[in-house]
């Protein structure tokens, strides 16, 4: 089968503009909040593979998306090394032990493919609901922002803990980080076996660093798993997203990833010249545009297209999970016009 | 008289690079925290001009500082403009009365400087108790940064409201911008009657705009002031800083302010490459180097030095305000290291 999807991030001719959505599976739908409640909590939904798969699908039997993706948390592999996840009300994800010192990042378990069974369940059910009809992303968290999360014990808005760290003990930092990629090609490799069609990584917090820190801390990690998942599965396509990373584009393009993912304060323009033909590009509508009216998002969708030059290569979607609060027709709204539109700017 | 800090804004020689601390009057001072206890809370602290002159000279009485600047919100307009500012535990500033529609924009008032008084009695008292020893510097909030907290009623991480209303009506978003760019202009204005060497508009969220969205709704109206408050006070030199706006320094340099502030996610070299020799640079240490060791804040403020190019025309700073759990013994190599190295690199 063929999937303009798949042919964007590849760079091959697609017979329009493919778009998914970033938490496409999630709060704004009626059906996504009744399934949640079914299974109690956030995590409940999961690590069940079965309620995993149904919210996986809602969004794609609602609208016509290009893609469905894994429904899961970017903090599993923490979690599975035993870190004990739970998400607070109104605090978000927390750990029950965070990393404190090197002793702690040493007795880190390697293995973890037991604990992960769950996410790999879900990708095969997933997979077998889809019955080829689109292809899933799988995905992971980059290696330093599931180390964020794990040095400061959940979110954090000056990171503290992590960049004292990052510049007091980086040789224990870096210890912690190579551990994580490892942990995060064998993830991947797994999903891609359970029948991923494409990764994606998630580099929450990669912008919150310098350049030079971003380089040696989270990127030349991203690189390690590219370079690690590409030796086992060569066909797969891997889109990196640092996010508030529009500046390292050129280096991004660097890891031999296929698509790097971008959000509305850069141009789609800006990013094209930075990357030139080397990757596909992901993005970029402010996900705020979807509370405006169906013709201002008509407008903005036609600026974004406008903008992109080529053929292919380019994936639509939003720079940004989509908010909560958002009307699931607006989302209808967005989609279609991706797909009605694109014809006319290629 | 010289000094340094105001010599580097005018690209004029200085004997050393100079350095102050945006919220270098805070909570990581011990002096501070006792003074705001004093004062009962924060807002007190601001409205008090004995108390707000005691804080603003504390850091500079323990640090060799180049400039003092005025201890205030950036939100005492539309404080004064009667939309009643608190401050709830934990949550940041709100407001009782947020902007809901064009009537509550249309029936703003103009005239604010009896609301704002005690602003200006607070620049007069420090620039008494300054005796001419250091700059001082005044400040505002953009009007985009205004009016995000105004129409959201406090924080937020979506700028659901503030988005709605630039996309479905801008026009009504523009008649409060030009408002507030007028209100800017009057109490920037009255503030350098009152004292102020120089000012500064903190744009804290124009950097959650798209290219465009922020050159239309944020930068106009800064480029506004900067021309309002200059036809007035034409050697009063002007920073600008956008938080997260590393991209569009190019533009902000257009408006003829003197100098921009930068982030320690764009590099000084990357800075200056974008506006040449047209206005000073202000940055741009990751405020976490002052978790690190004394060591490790000499290599980083080296570097620092080491990058940018020209003998005059950087104003050294954090990229952020400094955190409330720094040690001041910290500050004290910051301060110290700028001052001893930069002669080095010139």
């Amino acid at each position: 089968m063929s999937f303009n999807y798949i042919n964007a991030l590849l760079k091959k001719p697609t017979t329009r503009t493919p778009i998914w959505i970033m938490r496409q599976a999630g709060r704004y739908l009626p059906e996504y909040c009744t399934t949640r409640k079914q299974a109690g909590d956030f995590l409940s939904l999961c690590k069940n593979p079965e309620l995993a798969c149904e919210v996986t699908m809602q969004p794609i039997d609602r609208f016509d998306l290009d893609a469905a993706i894994l429904f899961s948390d970017i903090l599993t592999i923490p979690d599975a090394m035993g870190l004990g996840l739970y998400f607070s009300q109104g605090e978000g994800p927390r750990f029950k032990h965070p990393i404190q010192n090197l002793q702690d990042i040493e007795k880190l378990p390697n293995n973890l493919n037991n604990e992960l069974g769950y996410v790999f369940d879900s990708v095969a059910t997933i997979k077998k609901a889809l019955n080829n009809r689109l292809p899933l992303i799988g995905f992971s968290g980059s290696p330093w922002t599931l180390a964020t999360y794990m040095i400061e014990g959940g979110n954090s808005k000056t990171f503290s803990n992590a960049k004292k760290m990052l510049f007091n003990e980086p040789k224990m930092l870096h210890l912690l980080l190579d551990k994580l990629a490892d942990s995060v090609i064998a993830y991947l490799s797994q999903q891609i076996l359970s029948g991923a069609n494409s990764v994606m990584i998630f580099d929450t917090w990669g912008g919150v660093l310098s350049k030079q820190n971003y380089l040696d801390f989270s990127l030349d990690y991203m690189s390690k798993i590219v370079k690690g998942v590409k030796a086992k599965h060569s066909n797969t396509p891997i889109t990196l997203f640092s996010k508030n990373g529009g500046k390292h584009l050129n280096y991004i393009a660097d890891t031999t990833c296929d698509c790097v993912g971008i959000d509305w304060t850069l141009e789609l323009a800006d990013a094209q010249q930075q990357v030139g033909n080397r990757v596909a590009i992901q993005g970029n509508l402010d996900p705020a545009i979807l509370y405006a009216s169906p013709a201002v998002i008509e407008i903005e969708v036609k600026k974004i297209l406008s903008q992109f030059q080529g053929n292919t290569g380019h994936v639509f979607n939003l720079g940004h999970g989509i908010a909560p609060d958002v009307e699931p027709d607006n989302v209808k709204v967005l989609v279609d016009s991706v797909h009605n539109f694109s014809k006319d700017y290629r």
